[in-house]
C-alpha cells in the first residue's frame, strides 16, 4: 500500500472567550495570571498562565571554523552548569537582531556580521506565552567582550559541528529549544536533509 | 586547513553554594522560590526559579502508517490552538511509561505497544527545573478513548512523516521541545543522518 502523503486540512477553530483575567502575582521575574475561559461548547475552565515581561528571548547559534561556540553557565533553574548556546532576553527597545548581537558580544566576545532567523519557538504553549527567537550567527569578528550581568566569567568552548550527536548526548546540554536550534542549523546548512 | 574535530574538554566546575532559599509564592500550578547563591569567586546573587510540582512531563510522538498523530488543543499560555504531540504531566506514582500510555489513550485514543525514550529535555535551564520526557510511541492499537481533563474534544490528525518540513513551517506548531522530539524521531528512524 502506498503511503498517503497528503497533508491534513487545518480548519479554523472557534476559540474560547476570555470571561475574566485575574492577576495572581508578580515577582521580579515572573508574572502569573488566571484566565477564565468559556469554550464554544459552553464548558468553562480556569487556566493559570505565566505572562512574559519582555519581548521574549534570543538563543544564538554562533558558528566559527565549522564549530558551534558554546557557553557553560550556572543555571539556577536546574541547579547545575548548563552547556548551551548564548542566550538572553530581548531588552525593551531592542529588536531580536540587537539582542542577538549584544548577547554574542557579552557572552562569547564575538560580534557576528550575519544573522539568520531560524525560527521562533515557545516553551510550553499551554501555560507560558514566552517565545524565543532562534538565531544563526555567522562571520564572527573578535570583539571586546562587553560586560554582561553574569556573577562569574562564562566558560566558552568550541564544538565541531560534525560531532553534533555527541553534543546531544551530553547531560549538560539539555534545553529543548537548544536541540531545536541545533537541528534547524544543521538543516539550514544542508548537513541534514 | 583541516578542521579540528576534537571535542573540547568539559572540566568539572565548582558550583555556587546555596546560602538561602525563600519560597516566594505558590499557586495551583506554579511554585516560585528565590535562591541566594555564593559563587566560588565570592560574588553573591539572587535567582528566582520556578520549581516543578510534579515529576515533569511526557511528550509522546505517536506514529501510525508512516505518519505522526498530532492534536490541536487550545493552549492558554499562547492564547491560541497549538498543533503538537500529545503531552501531559507525569502524575504522582506514575512512571514516564505509564504517563506516556495514559496520555496516548486520553488524547488520541490509541494504546502504544512500544515506547522508546528519545531523550529528556528541560525548558529554560536558568529559571525552571521542569523537564520533559520525549517518548516515541509505536505499534498503536485502537483503544477506547479514556476521558481526559480537556474542556472540549481534542482534534486529532495524521501528518505524513516525510512531510516534516511543512509541519515545522506551521505557525501553530511552535514548541521548542516538539521540534526536538520531531528531529530526534527522524534521527532514531534513520531518516536523517
Amino acid at each position: 500500500m502506498k503511503a498517503n502523503l497528503d497533508l491534513p486540512i487545518i480548519e479554523p477553530l472557534q476559540g474560547p472567550q476570555v470571561i475574566a483575567t485575574q492577576p495572581l502575582l508578580k515577582t521580579r521575574l515572573f508574572n502569573i495570571e488566571q484566565q477564565s475561559l468559556c469554550f464554544s461548547n459552553g464548558v468553562t475552565a480556569d487556566y493559570e498562565r505565566l505572562v512574559s515581561k519582555s519581548d521574549g528571548a534570543v538563543l544564538v547559534v554562533p558558528i566559527i571554523n565549522d564549530a558551534f561556540v558554546l557557553i557553560r553557565e550556572w543555571s539556577a533553574g536546574v541547579g547545575r552548569y548548563e552547556l548551551g548556546f548564548p542566550k538572553g532576553k530581548v531588552d525593551p527597545g531592542e529588536t531580536w537582531q540587537d539582542a542577538a548581537v549584544r548577547e554574542c558580544q557579552e557572552e562569547i566576545g564575538f560580534r557576528p556580521r550575519r544573522l539568520h532567523l531560524l525560527d521562533k519557538v515557545c516553551l510550553a504553549a499551554s501555560y507560558m506565552d514566552h517565545h524565543t527567537h532562534l538565531v544563526l550567527a555567522q562571520y564572527l569578528d573578535v570583539s571586546v567582550s562587553d560586560a554582561g550581568d553574569e556573577p562569574e566569567p562564562l566558560q566558552t568552548l568550541q564544538w565541531p559541528i560534525a560531532r553534533w550527536p555527541e553534543l546531544l548526548a551530553q547531560a549538560e546540554f539539555s534545553e529543548g529549544r537548544a536541540y531545536a536550534a541545533l537541528f534547524l542549523t544543521l538543516t539550514h546548512l544542508g548537513k541534514i536533509v
